[in-house]
């Protein structure tokens, strides 16, 4: 048995997210599919992070075991041949029987896409979260800057959810503004609570539209509870960019 | 009566190009059905560039008449609110009577992306021509400069067409290269032949994996036939971007 770890790009549009669900047509049921056509045998995979339905993936990493006399460049070319036009790997490596992409993970870079102008995008339409009026940017910058660091973050975290330890280091949080309408915005730490990104994006989106003091997160902070935050914002805005380890 | 100018935004991938085709979904047919939906009568459409199956656009312009008592801020949003959400309406004005979408314009910018890369793309498949291999863009760029100026294009003319007048003037040919393995390739002309673009990018391509010879583009122009040209580059990597009027 060799132990794999696969990088993975993926449009969520058309998926109920990462996690195998009864029914539904899941990423990492597709993927595990595959490599079940490819290696003869039942392969399950183990996902760095469980993103949700609609969210994209440019860099999430899978790790599977198989007995399978496949080299890396083998099992490459075979997932992208059998693997759903949506789903692309984008490198396989042998790693130590010990590598698990979860909990092996020591940090995870997600981008998130805001299209700020006033008419709705037809190229982008599962790709940006657009919104018909500007942000303050600048008051959204302000507002971040007390999120990094080491926190509880449990006023931005999902109402259902299995995780138990709600500190996180969030070592960045940058707001970029290109092409005049776009934003990007690139959070980076240890670890994220479920939908964590998504519930920062929506409370930054408020301040930048004035209906939230920036110097008001470090009060939503320390509520502790989900309602002192924003909304979350959508899916399709969301990228999983990379998974270090 | 009034002229209505509409600059539009659209996904080609789910139609069989700009052109009204009996039993085919358009994007002329499309903005038509729901122009006669806003207005209550039938409305002809006119566009500046009759793009293909799959092919993109970031700004097509159409134009219109309509006795419809509406603004152009009406007509947006009418639009976008009843439009498939794969074309998007960017902005609406009003024009002088006179103006036509395809006769009147003086310019047009086309852009075409390259992503050349050991693996496919997930996000991008239905966005960007994917070739295995990266391309020398210098011998490209030396290549290119060859076809900038009055020609006669008929080598880089799809076969089936009604256009008799084969004369073009091309200002631009640009290529760049971005995030390593995207190439974009900028062609702004005066007119463009059917496929005329793609024709370019296809032989373009054969130069860049050394198929063909940089300094061979006068011969080809000379030839005046669509044999000597390479082959015509896939249309889901070309965007019409703008129309100059």
């Amino acid at each position: 048995m060799s132990t794999f770890k696969v990088i993975l790009e993926y449009d969520g549009t058309h998926y109920a997210g990462w996690q195998c669900q009864p029914d539904r047509r899941t990423i990492q049921a597709a993927l595990e599919e595959t490599l079940a056509t490819v290696a003869q045998e039942r392969v399950s995979v183990i996902g760095a992070g469980r993103t949700d339905a609609g969210v994209h993936a440019l860099g999430q990493v899978a790790s599977f075991r198989s007995g399978a006399i496949l080299t890396p460049a083998d099992w490459f070319r075979a997932l992208n041949g059998l693997l759903p036009k949506d789903i692309a790997v984008r490198s396989v490596q042998r790693v130590a029987d010990d590598f698990h992409a979860r909990y092996s993970a020591i940090g995870k870079l997600y981008e998130y896409r805001i299209l700020t102008r006033r008419g709705r995008s037809a190229l982008d339409r599962h790709r940006v979260w657009h919104l018909h009026k500007s942000l303050d940017l600048d008051a959204m910058r302000t507002a971040a800057t007390a999120l990094v660091g080491r926190h509880d973050f449990s006023s931005f975290e999902g109402s259902s959810t299995e995780d138990t330890n709600p500190t996180c280091r969030l070592e960045r949080l940058a707001l970029y503004r290109e092409d005049d309408d776009l934003i990007r915005i690139e959070a980076y730490a240890d670890r994220f609570l479920r939908q964590m990104v998504r519930a920062i994006v929506g409370t930054l989106v408020e301040v930048g539209m004035g209906k939230r003091a920036p110097g008001s997160f470090n009060t939503v902070l320390a509520a502790r509870t989900r309602a002192a935050a924003g909304k979350t914002a959508p899916p399709h805005g969301l990228y999983l960019v990379r998974v270090d380890y």
